[in-house]
């Protein structure tokens, strides 16, 4: 029996612990793993993929990206149509087919974001052994209580704001760092509140400048001269805010622009000197975190039992303290979103942390 | 209105969250925090304590350890009574009970293990105004489903092992870890895990040397020429093996001791060149990971609320995700374990890890 | 006696070690040491200082920043004369040495960049007791081996590079990342080194996009098919290129200009995905690594025997690995660069690094 | 052209940069590069090797270990005789020469410590072409001024402490951590300053406990009620100190030792609670820092230089900044020590830091 992995969308620490698990896993059942190269490019025929044995993933749990490679888009990119359908070209999907009938692959375990699972779960309604294995960095799927690397993506705006830190102090500036979170701002929030920030601003809380300008200009008579801001790229930003698209990164990401936005604003409504950094791509990267680490692996081993017991169209799922699965249909396009009363925001509200309302 | 705070025995990453959590909400109601040091001891008169403001708590966050300082053992030190009631002695409680009344204190906040809460059920029962926190490093209360320090601690395991892999790669050896853990295994199995273990042995888990052996060896076989291990203080060893408790240790922690041995053992059954090394006093200090970092603040934010509630005899608790609170009575001497079938021991086998058995 | 000590420029990891030299050996010799704030401005009438004795730097070692505090640019910015002479307003000078005589300041340390110790060199020719400690991030000053504060910003470039190294590898990307270094490329080229780059751009070097572009290509022939490319901000591009200063940074630092130019042509050459991203701010702070540590504290030291021996008009240097000094105006304005054909040089080219030559 | 590279005795930090230096020096001059196995025992016939292309040391660079893998003792272990000559038994030389000339290798790179360099010298002076490149964590040779692997260590040790001064503080304890350095102090010293330790004690410096537990008495009548002491394993014991050794090291490192001693001896005469860490094989191992990293790799293309230009019988060495060479023979058995009365100890001693005396 053969069980093919492939990675899709932006990279993720805990990808290769997922491989690792997947891997792990099917040895112990005597499966044997074909992980397909870039995406779903590698299943175009002849098909760009290697077999993985447990040698193969030996020291991989440790490292982030992933060793099979990704792709953000390419010829299985496709308009989500209605009734939550990817619309995956027909010719496309019957030549990745042919690839999985020659290969004789008996489930096909996608590791991918929203997108990425509703193309599974389009190939899954023609007829495919799908198993979906959820990846968001941003942690805001809502089917899933957890998932990989968002721990690591918390620990990198820790580091970052660890090191803007003893510069604002030593000049009383005011720092402004961009994260990531397009729609969700549970980076921002995890790691404002974990690395010291005084003010976050999120996607889903619509915020002020002067509030926040008040906000540091309290903290400042207060006799704190220095003031660190997390901002999410999706920052609710008030209407009016235009925010340049950072040409270079093809409208993928965009970066470069709300920090810098709002830190000038900033410095307008304080007089306080402002800065600001974009962690951008810093914060995909690097070695996966102990958490992350765990959960890849575990979501990879649950991936296997799924595809042993024939439970396809379902994807992996952390509830309860427990890897389990849902319905993939149950899964896409739902969001799991800071709820601006939730004991998390009281809490950091309670520790005189600004959201800007 | 005052509020006071005390940590009670071992320190663990994430303290310092927990006072940061308790004055930053305390601020925000207008109440006042007086901190008591040492543990009970501050509470003893003329009593032995500091008025805790925000100011105070700057930079906390990141620290281990706690600016408050704790005690192991000492003047509230009791044996457990029958019924879960701490039998500290009445004159001690009586005196302490007299800088309560001075300082005006509303609510005392006990951060601290299963032998403190027992003693702050005690001085619930006759009438103090008790809130708990849980303190326990090993994560192993069955009333929460997470405690402040276990991140941090499995991250120190994994740290560890990452330095002894290349060492133990270089010289084809067999590598024995030995972390914290004497009821519960929680420690060793996610920082085996995480940190690439191919052996775990868990107080939970009855081992075998014959069988790790033969795992250790199976490894050589396949080209594996080094294996780390792990096994925690508390390890389930074979009947008949004798563990010497290092005496300068004061009993408190046993160190130095089932590393060593289980070292030994390997080493007769493989004929593989073994060394043994022991985390000790390495895995409770430094700073918290950012995960414990905002748990621990969530934990005192939450104390605060109860306390301004009038919620005494509670415990806070982390449950489906949110910080709430369970009664302190309900959640003394009730261990969580590992489960030798839970899906995380399964996920662990899946992947080739040997437990022994 | 008293001894004054002042931070002027940006900051750097190890001014708060040079600080707990000072205060250390000061303390030894019974002397009062005098901190004054935000550099020189500190002692403008009726001067904003701090008494510092040992206790109050405990910890400090270890922090980035320093807790002085800092000013690039303010009353005693002054345009370089002719014959190294800075050319601070004689009535600005006149104030500050009122303070100086007011707190019976015996010797004091001017622990800054060139521009600062040029300004000291000034104040000591009109008879101050001046002694030099010099901060160079950049480790570009020619009279002393080592500067505090280079190592932690290598390590920052490291940081930096090992995420960006997953991310690029999963994606199959050229990542730029543009660090610190005007006029000299030591970080560039050892950041790059340490930290897996296989195209490193210098201040020293000119290069040609062509070279780079060949080098990436031939790389991805032989199935590398990702690369990491570090530039300096001072890097010596190609005529014709136009570099955007961020207005954001009032000039001070050139911040996301010459990474974005560089990935944009090297994207058109290669046709390969390309981004980039500029550490700014994050490679100036953080804690110190355990060198700068080390150098910042016997700075301190060194300055405080200079003073107490009456040695004025001296700068702190490291040279064959001792700590000693050397007059200051031998010291500044020449500068130390990344020699072409150095052995350091050589052996990057050796493995295979491109400096685009 | 084919050049042997074998790494021999205990590992270290940054062997893999030396053989990526060789590797990627060696290819730039069309030589083939053999890498051995397991130190000398890989010369054995029929030869345990590898090939190393460039390929085969992609990222090794940050790796710790060596993926030679070493052999502390073996065929090759020999009584030093006189002369500083060793003396490998004949017929295992002239085994081993047999695998040399079977293989046509040109030159042999040997990267060792003192004993495996003697052995370099006595295989040189019978005709072999061998190059040495110096490995001592220790950094005590006295023909190079800095050797790679030191500066991670110290790294460790700095780290360590950062663990035990938050548990110290936070009870008020004494903690003795005992490090690395048999003969000579530098790892100690390094890693007690920059770490934060109060006292440090060292082979070269002989000390007084009396004078020990008067430091710690002092510190705690100023309100320090913690003290981290730093023991090098090979520190000056008063006489008629007995200290144990770890049988399950076998001679090879006296682990578990001295750092209890002096922990029962400063609790004895202090009062203080003390506890005592062992590093052991923890600072041997992990990523080699950004120094270690570059100089490692300089070693190696510098190896691969002398080579080309057969200039055998000589030993790879850093001095005045630069990597060059000297005669091996000049090189062995040459210490450098911690000289008690420098600048660095010197400024130990002015900020405070106790050395026994």
């Amino acid at each position: 029996m053969r069980i093919g992995i492939l990675n899709s969308g932006g990279d993720c620490p805990g990808l290769n612990a997922v491989i690792h698990g997947v891997v792990g896993a099917a040895d112990q059942l005597g499966w044997e793993v074909i992980g397909f190269r870039d995406g779903f490019e590698g299943l175009l025929p002849p098909g760009d993929y290697t077999i993985l044995k447990p040698k193969d993933t030996v020291g991989i749990l440790k490292m982030g990206g992933t060793i099979l490679g990704t792709t953000n888009k390419g010829h299985f990119a496709a308009k989500v149509g209605k009734g939550d359908i990817a619309e995956v070209p027909p010719e496309i999907v019957a030549k990745a087919k042919r690839t999985m009938e020659q290969l004789e692959i008996s489930a096909l375990v996608i590791v991918g974001g929203d997108g990425s699972l509703t193309t599974g779960l389009q190939l899954y309604r023609e007829g495919w052994p799908i198993i979906g294995v959820p990846k968001t960095i941003d942690n805001d799927l809502h089917a899933t209580a957890m998932t990989f690397g968002f721990d690591s993506a918390v620990n990198s705006v820790v580091d970052g704001l660890d090191r803007l830190q003893t510069t604002a102090d030593s000049h009383k500036r005011v720092m402004v760092l961009e994260v990531m979170g397009r729609h969700a701002g549970w980076i921002a929030l995890w790691g404002g509140i974990a690395g010291g920030a005084s003010v976050v601003l999120l996607p889903e809380i619509p915020f002020s400048y002067e509030k926040v300008a008040e906000h540091i200009k309290a903290r400042d008579a207060q006799g704190y001269h220095s003031t660190l801001v997390v901002v999410a790229e999706g920052a609710c930003l008030p209407q009016g805010d235009i925010v340049s698209v950072d040409a270079n990164c093809g409208g993928e990401v965009r970066l470069g622009g709300v920090g810098q936005v709002v830190a000038k604003r900033l410095e307008e409504l304080t007089g306080k000197e402002t800065r600001s950094c974009t962690l951008g791509h810093l914060q995909r990267g690097g070695a996966p975190t102990s958490l992350d680490r765990i959960l890849g692996m575990r979501f990879g081993v649950m991936a296997v039992k799924l595809a042993s017991e024939g439970d396809f169209g379902r994807m992996v799922s952390y509830q309860s303290y427990h890897v389990g699965s849902v319905p993939i249909q149950e899964a896409v396009n739902k969001l799991r979103l800071v709820e601006p009363d939730s004991e998390l925001v009281q809490a950091a509200r309670a520790v005189g942390i600004c959201l800007g309302e």
